[in-house]
């Protein structure tokens, strides 16, 4: 065999490919789509390193799983060899119903569907190419498989596609303080119970992941500029949809084209054979090309907006605690009034919306600790450190964007 | 004043903006441009790390340039501000004039005009509209401000371009061991007799340059896989000017399709006043856009070459010491014949060429040394290291690309 | 001048000195003895790596120093040339006054007198050497210079020793988490109002820098481990004195012995000339050889917590959230005294002692953050943040340290 | 078990105690006296960071041991678990026998007996103490275990002890253009024919790693400030020998002492049952207090180089590329005499010697390439590039030290 099996990264220096399984999914074109899907979308408008790919993040997490693995091992729990590469493939293909710019577009590419149900369909539709080789993969994938643990390893609140991403997006941006100490979070996880567990000698590095994930919030992916450019990437998609509802030509490359022009759904990937296909050829330079053949589209919204976010010339954002009123709104309707924007096109130049913080989520999903005696507590009661406490709470603020000296095109 | 100064970089931590006129340069749609441009353009095929821009590289060339001029200053020279803001500006300027892909494709998109050549187009334009703040800068980018040393900052062997760009692509990509220590190389910077030197207790940090470079030579910039996915995109771009020649159909933004229908010289950039503006609207983006769009197209050699770049399903590759005659090409030949690949295609299946690797360049522009004693030497000279000797030979490889199991579309 | 200038530093990369009377400092046999005084004295026992000196230190601190100056420059306060030497200086002999294992050893060699008095005892000896070369840094150090701003940086909640050893500690200990940003906290830093303050937009960095102290506490500085063996060194300081007093030989390098044999105050330094001297004469070396020399002292109890240390064989330790009371302190008596540890000699083997953890102090001496409309607010009024509040209470810890299987020597 | 079995390393992150009997190892005396050895002796001198000890190394060659171990594995080598740990014992211990200031002190204080005879004495006693646990490890470190690659792992010009070594000398002097990429050179090891190898993809990661090393020895191992320290550390030793035989009073630990005032052999170590507890009682410690002790020594040639040590006053050093002859020591004699060294205590202040420096020893050692056909080629000729030649080419310096200021004491 003269496979590649080795992986040079930044982040860990190098990634195993331990399986022909796995070289396999990696070299799928499914896969190498991701190559073209940026991990933070827009955030290189802020942090101009923030460039890294779903490809990577996704080799990165298998990477993470196979030293967790290791580490339950050590601890003396059996992990057989098929659940070794099953837990490896189901990290490595939980993000293939990603589509580009993907919070941000899901709801105007594919209303109502959730990636995480494309990621299922895809996952099956490999499946059958494999003949039947990902059915531990998936069943771990929907929390089907046996022992639950390697489930809450692929998605939960200490999985290892959250320890992958907060680490790989705190190396690119740059915000060395968002650091969580993988390294150190892995060698402190152990199952008890059939429960992913942190022993009690990691509740300080428990902590500090959590504190470094809310600040990574805060920093990085609810940043003000990141908002507003994502807010207006928002608004652009809306247009081209409602140019496309009308008939109007817009210039995309035929698999985007596909998705502006109809409104699928999920069965639409069932009734329509070639549709996976179809999204399979979606990516980052679709949105980018498509944006820039519209910056002299004849609509003047649609280029108006395009044009602005091509040259980093973007809205002005607010952030409020309480939703704002109209004495916040009035005025900027005036203004964008007096600019030439008419009262139906508002909605493309002044944009309200909600965003939150919630470093830990108790609730839910909690992240339990193997005290030295045995038993398990969350998180929270394992600590007498009184800022666990702080970081249950819910931070909530709400935003205004608009277009401060905005002309229109045309 | 509410400039965003500061600008986080995995590399050196932070980057600042150290006057106005340098982040309005930042700011206009010239430079922001490059923010799609990634600095090695198809190298993430191997490293997927390495999808940095050539926007963060020009600022982190500036950081160096600032480093290095205030290293200068402490050694006791004079430096003025306009000076130091005038050779600011040209590096982080330097790379305007480059394409998308630029290495691959400036001679398939405008042949026989090279990218310092529009480089110094765009920054004369960015002077004008800036009413000649930019006149210092453009002096020593050339070569014609008096202190001849500022010019070989920016370049030279030893210029910020090239350190920013060795350390650059050493951290993205992964390979550790080409890091140049550009840190401890910018505090051995003197200036000796209006030159550019290097402290004699430098010496080995300049070997340990040139080798760092020889090896990213290697490893990075002239990969074998990273040739071939070159060969493919160039072969894909000649086939598409061949068939809009021709005057086929081809998928491809406004800006694109402009110089995919015409050939360009340098003169036309004065004819044809909204040339450079097409010019700038040119980016990665375009080109991947394309490929997309023409994996579809009716032309089996176009859509095959496009679906295999797309799918990483590269062209094989081999490396000789002696260009490859009959007995190599001959049999790849009659494989390719037998796999239906035509007389005239064969042009687009099997490709030759070749690649030097030299680290150190003494004829041209020899790095100096200020020897204690004052005098000035050639690292070559200066040096009782016989490594150094052996950095100034050329290495030269041939190489043949071929499409091992195509399998032509349509 | 051929002074050697620049000096490598793992974790700053280097570190320039920047006039000849601060190359002096260094090169003088006051701060080259800090040379053999560790940061973290007995630390080592737990984290290997933890090994760097006051010296390096002191070194760090200073390039903090001409880091943070720099920044307050470019935001465009005046910073004198005097001035800026001023406070390299002052801090670059801040800890000149710490003996060896100073934390834990000041109570028993110098009962009575800080350290930083000594220091100050130093500082004018040096500047008496010096000519009055170090009036400002004097002045600084003791808060007396008009500009106030320059004694917070030596000595406040946010000054460079703080930062220099979090983040030098944090990086030889390998606790990564507790990296605290210092190249953007220092970016971060402004003047108001003759205070040193911290941007708005510095809010989040300062809630990580609390943050990462409060972790290294716990995870270094209040580390069990290290607890133990420091309270047995200290029993081993006071048994040693205890024999010194009652004329017992001791094996100490002469000035060690100067201190064990005798009982000094701050007074001394000026009535004998000769002890300033003799205590720059110490450093980590005297300590561990009269351990190593008094492993075979014929007083069983010295020489077996001598061996016992040497061997890491440490004191077992307990942390409590109240007081011990008698229900856990009779039961360890006993068993001491079942091991043949006599009621006089219990003190050495049983210890109690207590600990806090104050990450933030807010009413003493508070962060100050110069909000974007003006005003000065203290950082746990600035921030919404739930978990500042949270650091500014004091978590405190009682402990008890007890030979477990402790046998008596001869 | 509540063995601490995870350890900090600033340089790897975490180190792993794979089995209680490494855990037991390092437990032990004789491998804990390694916390009080640093590894680069009196470098700290010139670099502040260089502060790392023997244990630290040590357990970083074992961590080395255990990735290449399990790359082995992975390329489908069978490594039983028993050769396993004897590997990591092996490479764990193999420093035992390094007194303080080893490759300065080695020919003064136990002159004629190797440091790697006192290993196998120490290996053979904990075997003994150990009841035979040791066996495969010693036959591994001796080279009589039937797999000689392990041998090769222990000792040869790609072993984990230079590996760790070079990696970690690099990370604490600061030194960042000598890191060698342990990572990835780890990763290109195999075996054939029972040997270690490299595979022919790595072929530019050992040309980095000989390239690293190279630079290592003159920017660390041979920096002129450093072996000016060692010549007057060897003096100091050497003239307190000559006192010791004379029957002058020394100030010392008893265990140093011993050493001292006798010349033992590698006999003695099985004539005298307590020497090796006498062996393990030294350290750095007793030297430097020794220093301290006799920097008022009434023999002033001792007194004098001792307090010019401890101040940091060194002798001067020139570098010479043939043996200094009458012309360059005449003169130099002739100030000594003015400034009143007497002809017998000349040599105690000038001092001459020679170095060297040889990257690749091809001869004795070579390291293997395993090429793709699978024969085996030494890599120098494996490599068709010019700079592994060079690297095989001995440089060979000669000195001279001399102490310019002096002034004798008394």
């Amino acid at each position: 065999m003269n496979k590649r099996k080795i992986i040079n990264d930044p982040v860990y220096g190098f990634i195993s490919i331990a399986s022909d399984l796995l070289y396999d999914l990696v070299d799928h074109p499914y896969f190498q789509r991701l190559r073209r899907i940026r991990q933070l979308g827009l955030a290189d408008i802020v942090y101009p390193g923030a460039l890294h790919t779903r490809f990577h993040h996704a080799l990165g997490a298998m990477h993470l799983m196979s030293q967790a693995l290791r580490t339950l091992q050590e601890k003396g729990h059996m992990i057989w060899e098929p659940e070794s590469e099953g837990a490896q493939a189901a990290i490595l293909l939980h993000d293939l119903g990603h589509g580009p710019f993907s919070h941000v577009l899901e709801s105007v590419v594919l209303p109502g569907v959730p990636h995480e149900a494309i990621t299922l369909v895809m996952m099956k539709d490999l499946n059958r190419q494999l003949n039947g080789r990902l059915d531990i993969a998936i069943q771990m994938f929907e929390g089907k498989y046996p022992r639950k643990f390697y489930h809450q390893m692929i998605s939960s609140q200490l999985d290892m596609d959250r320890m992958d991403y907060l680490n790989r997006d705190s190396f690119y941006t740059g915000v060395i303080e968002g650091s969580i100490g993988a390294d150190r979070l892995i060698k402190m996880l152990d199952i008890s119970h059939d429960q992913l567990v942190v022993e009690e000698k990691g509740l300080l590095s428990i902590e500090n992941f959590l504190h470094a994930r809310r600040l990574m919030y805060w920093q990085v992916y609810l940043h003000k500029t990141l908002l507003s450019a994502q807010a207006m990437l928002t608004q652009i998609l809306h247009r081209a949809r409602e140019l496309a509802a009308a008939g109007e030509q817009l210039f995309a490359t035929p698999d985007f084209a596909r998705f502006l022009y109809n409104r699928f759904t999920l069965a639409d990937f069932d009734n329509e054979p070639d549709l996976l296909a179809a999204f399979n050829g979606l990516d980052d330079n679709d949105v980018w090309a498509s944006v820039k053949g519209w910056k002299t589209h004849s609509d003047p919204v649609l280029s108006t907006l395009c044009q602005m976010l091509l040259d980093r010339n973007l809205f002005k954002i607010s952030f409020f605690n309480e939703p704002p009123g109209e004495e916040v709104l009035a005025p900027l309707r005036e203004r964008l009034t007096a600019r030439g924007i008419s009262e139906t096109d508002m909605k493309y130049f002044l944009i309200t919306g909600e965003t939150t913080n919630w470093a830990y989520a108790k609730e839910q999903d909690p992240i339990r600790v193997k005290m030295k005696k045995g038993n398990l507590l969350d998180i929270a009661d394992a600590s007498d450190i009184p800022t666990i406490e702080a970081l249950t709470k819910i931070v909530r603020k709400y935003y205004v964007c608009w277009a401060k000296n905005v002309s229109l095109r045309g």
